[in-house]
């Protein structure tokens, strides 16, 4: 049962998770609270420093234009590019955190006509890198999704990079301090995130501008529809990195790519480019870069218009044989993660071994 | 049980399709009149205006000489240049319908060494659209081949279409007449024609010679080895459409091309091409239209030549698995049609809306 | 339960194949005795004329350097070529046959550094074609590795083919001696030939340096990550010679490459270059023949550097899913090739009819 508390967004900005996340232990049952809530952030969308048109959209396009490779620069020059902005977007918090709107840190969202529009846009995370508290976000605003009365959901990234997966740091960070307690609450994070994509009930639409890695990437095939940029590219390394699959990767990509190919991503870090993703099933279609974020919002205004009884209804039939399947599945994952984290001893090496070989490109 | 009355084909051809369907209503298990049925049929092939090479294999692939994207302007060509011949063969229909020979009205049926061949050829829908009717007379050829001596089935059709999906203006007419009665009607028929291709025991070979819409594509998985001519392409815009998918679709296409590529057909009206549809695994291959029927008759009778026994048993062992998960899928799909049938109110403006829209091309 | 006697490897080598198979009668069990085996193995490299880096190695990839379509002549040259390679290593069985170390006949074992190297190496049948006991060494040789210290597998062939599958020859021979008696023996040895595959637990890497045929190219989709030449391709014309599919491909294919392409490769054998086998999901990857065995040596190496409990466990939740289901199929299927070769009459005259047909490119 929800408590009775106030909806303050920077509860979840300031830290204070743990206590917030009853409200998701149930999957997206909390219509009014979260209803309520939207409707607060509906009301104010220039509180999020999200113009209609220009800082959100182009994030899924813009800074796209740099073709570089090496993702760290990229990075890099995208973060130096755009420090004045994040700035600028802390000041707001910090001067509105008493009108309990701004609910969301590391993720914006969006109101749009007929459908919400989620951007991962990390400010306590490098490369859209996921952490227990990111995912969180994210759960919440999905559960917010599920209940009000958009037709479907619009997944992006703002910045070069989509996800670049969990948040190797951090754990490291997390891990060596507490292995037992850390590795059973990340994993327990990290279920709850896949099975609140796997539960979600209107269309979700992905929109991959950069690289997608790890859980990044595994969680594609849990969306029903993923539009990439041509600078899109996608890896897996989990036996690379010393982790096994995770976001139910171990069954939808054997399932869609195929084992051999499924495998060599997962046990080979295989990387897939937008065109080969494409080609072999992960990517509905891949779209020219300085045109993608057009192409993409065309298309979902497209779908919004749709009946939202016959959206809801499609996935379901498509999804109806797969859910339960999923969520054993995501289950069986996370109990190998938990295992895997509390047990191994040289852990922390090989995760700064890895943490650098993953954005070798 | 089945009613003692003789079979005579101007009874379909006439309309009185009711009382006909509870030969059909347990599958096909009526082998001997069945069998009687195509006997007579073999004896008079000159009666279906079918020359043994000439019009028929011909409409395969020869009407697609013209490469007009313009599915409209193709059509009505077709038909112009057909005129004579299908004013000929209504003319020799009147003529002997004495003879209970010529059975079907919009398809032709061939029975030829070692397979049946069936092709579309709808006299009463225009671009081999599927009405009831139609449906009953694929559903009866299936159950004739089915307890004859072939080995197989090939599937065509006459024309530049290959089908069109549902026919949107009959069910426009009907569902404004009396919705609830005629939205069982017809979403029975079309799961009753779906199962007769789920429980079809012998190989079924499509030849694809042109456009594939709606239900015409959906049911190209349930169907073993799809050849298509380059001038095929493949479209199920469902949910365009306001409607859910059907066919199996729901099921069959996010396993053969990825959830990410289903949904987009399912979802947003994705078009295929031939070349398209062959890579991600919806067609097994593809062939140039001027020798597309030859190559297609040269492969099927190289398959007939196969032991009956191998070819039925190979197709056991690779659909044991699916087919009691397709039929449950069948009665879902067709359950969800009904309800969004018998229910909808702005049904009939966005039927009118989308049958503008969907032979846009 | 094992019997206690000597393992000898020429137990294998001279024809003792019936008493010996009761060891694999329940999978890959026996670890102490197979561990001794291994050890007795890894202290004798040279035995098997198989030093580190030349003519194994090469064996993947270097008599492919002749780019001749023609599997026959292709196949007499190198068996010219490599003569008294052949009759060199004969000899040093004869020599060494009571050191009870050279266990195998028609395969090499090698114990590399954290995995396992198998070559198919037949020298009793042509073209690594499979025989009863050459499908029993090599489940031998899983079973040695499934106990040992490696972590994952490798296998390959010596020579230009891959595997041609069954050995038809071989088949003719003994069905027309006793088609009751052999055609159990025959499905059984397929049985458990496959099931090894399907309960093998660690990594399995296959390099695939030439044609694969039948059960060679079935048993693809059992094995992890595949990797192939440019002179690869892969057929299996279960129909055209009158049989139904082996090696759970009835079922692997159809999830893999989809139901239009696998039934065509299954009843009209079809065939597939690397190079489509890779973009339809049954190659991980395509390399260059001339560095074929480089790379893949060089991934392999990689990979056995990864965790041996995340290899397996990878393995594992990607397989989970599968397991069972790949039992029965590979039981039904094994059943009915005993019923097709203990009944049909003309089955010799198939074979012989289709062991040239097989042949030819």
């Amino acid at each position: 049962m929800p408590l009775k508390k106030p909806h303050n967004g920077l509860q979840n900005g300031d830290g204070s998770h743990e206590k917030d996340s009853r409200h998701f232990g149930n999957g997206s049952q909390q219509q009014n609270t979260d209803l309520n809530d939207h409707e607060g952030e509906q009301n104010l969308p220039s509180v999020l420093e999200v113009s209609n048109d220009s800082p959100v959209v182009n994030g899924i396009g813009s800074s796209l234009a740099n073709g570089s490779l090496n993702l760290h620069s990229t990075v890099k020059r995208k973060l130096d590019g755009e420090k004045d902005y994040v700035f600028d977007k802390r000041l707001r918090y910090s001067v509105r955190q008493n009108e309990s709107n701004c609910r969301f840190r590391d993720i914006v969202v969006r109101k749009e006509d007929g459908f919400t529009h989620i951007l991962l846009s990390s400010q306590t995370s490098d490369n859209n890198a996921l952490t227990p508290e990111i995912m969180k976000e994210v759960r919440r605003a999905l559960c917010n999704a599920s209940a009000d009365d958009s037709k479907l959901l619009l997944l992006s990234a703002v910045g070069s990079v989509f996800c670049s997966g969990l948040d190797y740091s951090y754990l490291i960070g997390r891990l060596s301090n507490d292995r037992r307690k850390e590795s059973t609450r990340i994993a327990e994070a990290i279920r709850d995130f896949v099975k609140a994509f796997i539960q979600f009930k209107k269309p979700i639409v992905v929109a991959i501008n950069g690289p997608a890695l790890g859980l990044g990437a595994s969680i594609l095939p849990l969306c029903d529809i993923v539009w990439a940029s041509e600078k899109a590219w996608f890896q897996t390394p989990y036996a690379t990195i010393r982790l096994t699959p995770a976001g139910c990767s171990s069954y939808t990509f054997p399932q869609i790519l195929g084992v051999a190919l499924a495998n060599e991503m997962l046990f080979c870090g295989r990387k897939l480019t937008a065109q080969e993703a494409c080609s072999r099933g992960l990517v509905s279609q891949v779209f020219w870069p300085t045109t993608f974020s057009q192409e993409v919002m065309l298309r979902v205004k497209e779908m919004a218009s749709c009946s939202a009884v016959v959206l809801e209804e499609s996935k379901c039939l498509v999804r109806s044989f797969l859910k339960s399947g999923l969520e054993d599945v995501n289950e069986k994952e996370c109990q190998m993660l938990k295992q895997l984290w509390s047990s191994s001893k040289g852990l922390d090496s090989l995760f700064s071994y890895l943490q650098d070989k993953i954005y070798e490109v």
